[in-house]
C-alpha cells in the first residue's frame, strides 16, 4: 500500500494504491481509495478498499508504506487489524524520528488524535531483509516479531524493500502524474 | 501497455498505463497517459509518453493489448515503431476477425484512416509461449517473427499473457475503478 502526489496542505484526496502479491515474486492485482490529505479516513479507507476486494479471503498480511499517507493521515495500524482481522506490517526505509513527527503533528487541528495513531503502531524495530543491506524499520499490529521478520525476508526479492511496497510505490508514483489530466474524464 | 476502463462512444479519455518490466520478472517502472475514447491520438501519445520516460534508453520492445485501445483508436505500430526507434509487439489473447473490425469502423468517422492503421499491423501470427496453454495472437514491426516468438516465451513467465502485459492490464483495471473518484482532486 502506498500513497500517490498530492500537493501538501491542500483540500485534496490522494489516491492510494493496493497490489496484491503473491509471494515475492507475482503481482496478482491492483486496488485503489481515495484519502483526505491530512485527513483522518486513511484507516477506515483502506478497510473498506481490502475488505470489499475480492482477493480479500486470500491476502495473509497486509504492509503499508509507513504509517502516514497523504501527510499527516494516520493509519492506525491496531484499528486496521482490528478491522480487518490481518496481520499489519508498516515499513519505512528510513528511521522515523518520533519527537519530530510530535512536534509536526501540533500544526494540524485534532494533533492528539493523531498521535494516539502514530502511538498505537507500537514498538519500532529494525530488520535486516539482505545481507549487506541497509536495515528497514517496521512497526507491527496482529503479527508477532519473529513471523514479520521472516514475511518481509521472504518478499524482499529485488532490494531491500519488500516487493509488494516497492510495486505499489512505483504504480502509485506513475499514475499520480497525470492526476490532474484525468480530471477531464 | 494497455487501457482502463472507459465509456463506449463517450467524447472522454481513458488513461493508457505503461509498464516497465526487467524480463518476465520485475517491475521497474509505471507511466501513464490519455487517449481520447474513439479518437486518434493513441500512436502519438504512447509515443511521447515512451521517448519522455526516464526509461526509454532501457528499452528494448514495446508490448500492446491488441491495437485497438479505448474503442477505436487505433495505434499504428510501424508507425510507432518508427517514431521511437523499438520494435513493437500487438498481442491479442483471442484470434481478432478482421472483417467484424472493419465492418465496426464503418460507423466510426474516418473509419479508411483506422483501416490504414489496422492493415499496418501487417501479417496476425499465432505463437504457443506456454506448452499445453492456448495460443496468443501476434502482430509485430521492427522485430523478425523467430526473435519476437522468443520475446513472448521468455516473457510468459506466469501465463500465456507476457508478464508486462497481464501487469498492464490489471495496473490499468485496478486504477480505473476510481477515475470518477480522482475528478475531486
Amino acid at each position: 500500500m502506498d500513497d500517490g502526489k498530492f500537493v501538501p496542505h491542500s483540500k485534496s484526496q490522494v489516491p492510494v494504491v493496493g497490489i496484491i502479491f503473491r509471494g515475492g515474486y507475482w503481482l496478482d492485482g491492483v486496488m485503489s481509495t481515495l484519502i483526505a490529505v491530512d485527513g483522518f479516513d486513511a484507516t477506515e479507507n483502506i478497510s473498506k478498499m481490502i475488505i470489499n476486494s475480492p482477493h480479500y479471503r486470500q491476502i495473509r498480511v497486509i504492509m503499508l508504506n509507513g504509517i502516514t499517507l497523504g501527510g499527516f493521515n494516520v493509519v492506525d495500524i491496531k484499528a486496521l487489524n482490528a478491522q480487518t482481522g490481518l496481520p499489519v506490517v508498516a515499513v519505512t526505509s528510513k528511521k522515523p524520528n518520533l519527537e519530530e513527527v510530535h512536534a509536526a503533528l501540533k500544526n494540524l487541528p485534532c494533533s492528539e488524535e493523531r498521535w494516539v495513531a502514530v502511538m498505537n503502531a507500537g514498538e519500532l524495530f529494525s530488520v535486516t531483509t539482505r545481507d549487506g543491506r541497509r536495515n528497514i524499520y517496521v512497526e507491527t499490529a496482529g503479527i508477532s516479531k519473529p513471523v514479520a521478520e521472516q514475511v518481509l525476508r521472504l518478499t524482499s526479492t529485488r532490494s531491500r524493500i519488500p516487493e509488494p511496497l516497492r510495486v505499489a510505490h512505483l504504480v502509485a508514483s506513475g499514475i499520480s502524474l497525470n492526476t490532474t489530466l484525468v480530471c477531464n474524464l
